[in-house]
C-alpha cells in the first residue's frame, strides 16, 4: 500500500503546526522529520514533493481548533505563494477533521482513513469527505454615460476602518457560478447583474472555500445596500483603484491585501 | 418574521416530491398547496417566485433518502431549463437534511433552522450549512503538428457502452479551478495541461455539485489513463464531435445527454 511505504519512508516530513498555525522561517514553511512526531498526533497525507512523503499533524485532542480562527494571519503575509498553497491545504485538512470527529448520518464518531483524505464511520458504513465551500466574489462594473467605467467595492461589516473589497457570498444549492454572482449582487447591493466573466480563483482556508471572482456588468449604478453585511460601498474609477493598490495615504481607500483575490480582481480590471 | 410569514400565506406552494423524485406535467414540475401538506413533513423555503412562497418536502423519516439515486434521471430530461433549476436546488435541499441528520462535531441529533438553510445542534451550539461541493470538469485539447486540434473524451468506468464524455473530479482543500484541472488530467490521463480557460459552470444535484466547465491545452497528446476511474479515453476532431452532437448512428462515440455540462463543453469547443 502506497499510504504505508509513505508513513514508513524514513525521508518523510512533517508539517510544524501548533493547532493551526504554521511557524514560518524565510518566507517558508518548517517540517520535521515524522519519525520524530509526538505518539499523539494522526498524520495526514498532504501528497508527494520531489518524490518525499510530506503529512500534517492532526492532534488526537482537537476538539478545540477553530478553522475560523485568523491567528496565523500574520504568519501567512510572509509566505511565498507556492508555500501559502501548501499551508492552505494543510490547514484545510486538518480544520476538515477537526470539525468532524461524529458521523452526520449517525451520530457515532468517526475515524480516519485514506490517510485523511476520508472519515468512515464504524456503526453506518457511511463514507465522510473533505469539505470545500465555492464562494463567488465579485466586482461590478458600470460605465457611465460619460463613458467612465467604475467597480463597486465595499466595506464589510467588522473590516478594518477605510478598507474596501469586492463583494462576496456563498454559492448556494442549485446556483451556476454565475446565478450566485446575480443573485449576491442583488442582495447586498441591489445591482442587477447584465453578464458575468470569470477571472481567476483561489483557496481560501478560513476554513475551507474556493472563491471564484469574476467581474459583473451592472444595468445601472443605483445601489441599495444590505447594512447588515456591508455598511459602505462606493464607485471608484480606475485612478482611484490605481492609488489604493498603490498604497498612496490619500487614496479614498485601503485596497485588500496582496494574498486576496479581491485584490487580483482589481489588479485585472485596472489592467483591462 | 419572514419566513413565519411565508409559512403562514396560504397561496404558498409545495413541491410534490416522492422522497427525491419529482412529479412533471408537462415540461414543468407539480406543486400542491402547502396548507394541504400532511403533518410528518418539514417544509424547507425555496424562496419567492412571482411573490409566492414555494417549499420542498423533507419527511420526519428521511433516512432511507440517498442523494446519489438517479431514479429521476429520466423525469429530469422532461423538465425545461428554468424548471430543472429549480429541482436541482430543492433535491439538493432535501439531500442535505437527509444526510446530515446528526451533528458532526459533537454527534447530538440537530433540527432544522432558518427555513431549511441551516441545521442547528442544541447541545454544543454549532451551525451546519448546506454543502456544495465543486467539480471541474474538463475537455483537454491538443492541436496536431498538421494544425488539426482534438479534444479527449473517456469512457468512464459504469458508463453505458459507447459514452463518452469530459474527466471530472473534486476539487481539493487548497487549490484553485486552474489547479484541479491540472492535477486531475494528470491523475487521470497522464496529460499536463499548459493552460485552462474557464467555460461555464451548471449545478449537479446528485446530491449537490456545482460543476465547473473548462478547456485546457495539453503539451502533448500521450495518454496514460488511470483505467480505475476511464477504461477508454479518445481524442476526437470537430467532425467526430459534430456527428456525435447530432446523434449520428455511425459517430465514434455516444454524447453526454443535454442536461450534462460536458455537452456544453463539447458545444462551446465545436464553435469556438
Amino acid at each position: 500500500m502506497r499510504l504505508a511505504a509513505a508513513r514508513g519512508d524514513r525521508r518523510a516530513r512533517l508539517l510544524a503546526l501548533d493547532a493551526l498555525d504554521p511557524t514560518v522561517a524565510g518566507g517558508a514553511l518548517v517540517w520535521h522529520a515524522l519519525i520524530d512526531a509526538a505518539a499523539d498526533i494522526e498524520p495526514l497525507f498532504l501528497g508527494l514533493i520531489d518524490d518525499i512523503p510530506h503529512f500534517a499533524p492532526l492532534p488526537d485532542d482537537c476538539s478545540s481548533i477553530d478553522g475560523r480562527s485568523r491567528s496565523c494571519w500574520a504568519a501567512l503575509g510572509l509566505l511565498a505563494s507556492d508555500q501559502a498553497a501548501l499551508y492552505a491545504g494543510a490547514r484545510s485538512l486538518v480544520a476538515w477533521h477537526a470539525s468532524q470527529r461524529f458521523c452526520a448520518s449517525c451520530g457515532s464518531q468517526t475515524a480516519v482513513a485514506k490517510g485523511g483524505w476520508q472519515r468512515d464511520c464504524p456503526a453506518c458504513r457511511a463514507e465522510h469527505f473533505p469539505r470545500t465551500d465555492p464562494v463567488v466574489i465579485m466586482l461590478a462594473e458600470h460605465v457611465a454615460a460619460d463613458g467612465e467605467a467604475r467597480v463597486l467595492v465595499g466595506h464589510g461589516v467588522g473590516f478594518p476602518p477605510g478598507r474596501m473589497s469586492a463583494l462576496a457570498g456563498f454559492v448556494e444549492p442549485g446556483e451556476s457560478i454565475e446565478e450566485a454572482v446575480a443573485r449576491e449582487l442583488f442582495e447586498e447591493a441591489g445591482i442587477r447583474a447584465r453578464r458575468v466573466d470569470y477571472v481567476a480563483s483561489q483557496p481560501w482556508p478560513f476554513p475551507s472555500s474556493l472563491m471564484i471572482g469574476c467581474i459583473a456588468h451592472a444595468e445601472d449604478d443605483r445601489v441599495t445596500l444590505d447594512t447588515s453585511e456591508v455598511d459602505e460601498a462606493i464607485w471608484v474609477t480606475r485612478g482611484v483603484v490605481s492609488a489604493a493598490l498603490a498604497g498612496d495615504g490619500s487614496a479614498r481607500f485601503l485596497a485588500p491585501p496582496p494574498i486576496a483575490i479581491a485584490r487580483t480582481l482589481l489588479e485585472h480590471w485596472l489592467a483591462g
